[in-house]
Parts: structure tokens; C-alpha cells; sequence
């Protein structure tokens, strides 16, 4: 029987254990690693093995950053009373890359999932709370909530907004619009997508 | 605007040179690995940077292996006489796997491929026609081709029997057959595909 040497098995298993490599793609970017220049090798090696160096998360939001407080915590031009709460810094990115969102973030770091045992004090939620009552030069007046339409995401959602309305009930709470998305197809939207485009119509 | 810390960014740089992988998901990975423990980080790191050690190449049929000779060359109950020869040590693998060939191999580590600058010289073509001619307790008396059946695969293994023929003419040469896949549906196979299998049939 024909075995593979240890040290290629060994990459193999490790990319084998990243999320949506399967043995045969991990097998497929271990053979072509090895045939690449040492150099290639130790520049991917160091990479990983630096990640978390330089990576921190920003005191106020606790979004990844460089710095700290964050490039946009610490942005005079954003708007310090609009925060937007996400689950994780990619959200954060990806709405801050649309170019709409003047405001600033919050970054929860996570969804409610009591089934993998993650409850609210596993998230950023107090520290959000805290904001809002803040006496800052810029008191917060909103919180637009933007975790994922998804079931953990919204009852993550619902607990916000709840906690939200006890602990500062002068701030509005909103959460963003579920409806069709741009492009989509009324045809193919599933049911939930549709109840929620109705249920949120507004008048032209 | 939001920047990614540079040591992530470098991650998702790296990650997406590898074939296969766009910049959305070595994102993906990048910001996995950011939530895994140091240990598992440091562990990947570590597999990739000694991928190469270890990593060795049969003097005999160049396939990859921990000793040399290889554990299939230093087989006495396989069969010395029938070598198969293939492009890369992933298909020796494959062909061993099946559990039908209980020949040896002989590795190619590649196939002819002129606009990539591949002759016949960057092959390990010589080495087999060495093999051929070797007064080995067990003389090679049948030369297997099995490289792809792609475009360059046909080429090299058309090379690769004229040499044979020229160098070794006391040795058969054989291709393995190409027709329908197993599982295969004859409407949809191509007409190569097609052409081969008519050309390749057996009477009962």
C-alpha cells in the first residue's frame, strides 16, 4: 500500500480541518504547495503563524483593529449617535463598504445559540449597554440593530431591542428592513422572505 | 473607511494564492482561524513550514515516499515486471487504491506541455527508458501508459511509446482504455469520449 509521507499527510489533515476544504481539496492545495519555492511555503507558514499578532479588537466597539479606538470610533466625521450592531467584524465591513452608513458599530462578536452554549454573556451586550447610557460628547440617540435575518440573528435581535428598551428606553431601537433583495426573484423567495416584504411595504 | 489589521490581510493574501481559492473565502478561512486557539494556529503554521521535510523521491520511479527505494519499488510480492507509468504521484496513488494493479510505478512528474516551456527533458522519461534496459532480477516486460486523457496527456503518452518502441523494442507498451465511466450516461459523454469507446470495444 502505497502511504503518503507524514509531513504531506500532516498539511493535508490540517487543511482537512478549515471550513468547506474536504480531504480531496485539501490533499489537491497540499500537492500544489509542495511544488512550490520554499520561500512561498515559509511566506503562507508566517503568515498564519503571525495572524493574531497585530490583531486587536477596539475597546469601544470591539471590532478588529489595528489601532485603538478603532479608525472608526475614532472618526470625527461619522455620526456618534448612530451605532449599528452586527455579529461579527465582517458585517461591520461589508456595510461600511456600501457607503451609506455614516454612523458607527458595534460588534457583538456572535449570535445567541443556547444549543452550543452561547448566551448573552457570551456576547457584547453589556458593553453596548453601557454606551447608550454614556454621558459622551455625543449621546447615542439610535441603535439600529443588523444581525443576520437568520433564526439565531433575529432572537438574538428580540433580546436587544428587549434589554435595549429596559436598560436606556430614551434611545431608539430600530432593526434593518427584511424584504426581496435587490435583484431577486419574487418567484423563487421563500415564504418568510415574502411575509416580511409585505409586512414592511411602505407608501410611495 | 474600515481597514483590516495588516497581519489578517496578509493571511487572506496568502490564502488566496492557492488554486481554488478566491479572496471571499480565504476571508473565510482567515477570519476562522482568528477565532481558533493559538495551539491549532501554531499548529497549521507549523505543518505547512515542514510540509517539504521529509518529503522525498523514490530513486527508483521517482514517486513521493519517507525511504528510498519507495515502499511499493521494495515490494517483493509485486509484480517488477509490469510498470505503470503515470504524471503525478496522486494518480499512482489513485491507481494503487483500486487494488487491480499490482505492478510498480514509474512517476513522470508532469506530462509534455510546450507553451509552459515542459519537454521531453523536464520529465523523467530517461530514467524509464534506463529502467527498460536494466538487468534487473525482474526485466520490465510491459510499459502501462496511464497518463490523463487530456489533450497533453495524449501527447506525452504518444511520445513516450515512440520512445519506448526506439529504445526498448523487446518491451510491450500498452495505454490504458478510454471509453464510458462507470456510472457514465452515453447521452451526455462527448464525442471523443465516444469515438474512444467504439474504438476500444471487445467482443463477448
Amino acid at each position: 500500500m502505497l502511504r503518503l509521507p507524514s509531513s504531506l499527510q500532516r498539511v493535508i489533515n490540517e487543511f482537512s480541518k478549515l471550513p468547506g476544504i474536504g480531504p480531496k481539496t485539501a490533499q489537491r492545495l497540499a500537492f500544489y504547495l509542495l511544488k512550490k519555492d520554499n520561500l512561498d511555503i515559509v511566506s503562507l507558514s508566517n503568515a498564519v503563524a503571525e495572524l493574531k499578532q497585530g490583531v486587536n479588537f477596539c475597546s469601544i466597539c470591539h471590532n478588529m483593529t489595528e489601532t485603538d479606538p478603532c479608525s472608526i470610533c475614532n472618526d470625527p466625521t461619522r455620526d456618534h449617535s448612530l451605532v449599528c450592531v452586527v455579529e461579527e467584524p465582517l458585517d461591520a465591513q461589508a456595510l461600511d463598504k456600501s457607503g451609506q452608513f455614516k454612523g458607527i458599530f458595534h460588534v457583538l462578536g456572535g449570535v445567541l445559540n443556547p444549543l452550543e452554549g452561547i448566551g448573552p454573556d457570551k456576547l457584547n451586550i453589556s458593553s453596548l449597554v453601557k454606551r447608550t447610557n454614556q454621558l459622551a460628547s455625543e449621546k447615542i440617540s439610535e441603535v439600529i440593530i443588523a444581525t443576520n435575518p437568520s433564526l439565531e440573528g433575529e432572537t438574538t435581535a428580540m433580546h436587544l431591542a428587549r434589554v435595549l428598551k429596559q436598560e436606556a428606553p430614551e434611545v431608539k431601537v430600530t432593526r434593518i428592513a427584511r424584504g426581496l433583495p435587490s435583484g431577486g426573484d419574487l418567484e423563487y423567495a421563500d415564504d418568510i422572505t415574502l411575509t416580511r416584504a409585505m409586512e414592511g411595504r411602505r407608501e410611495y
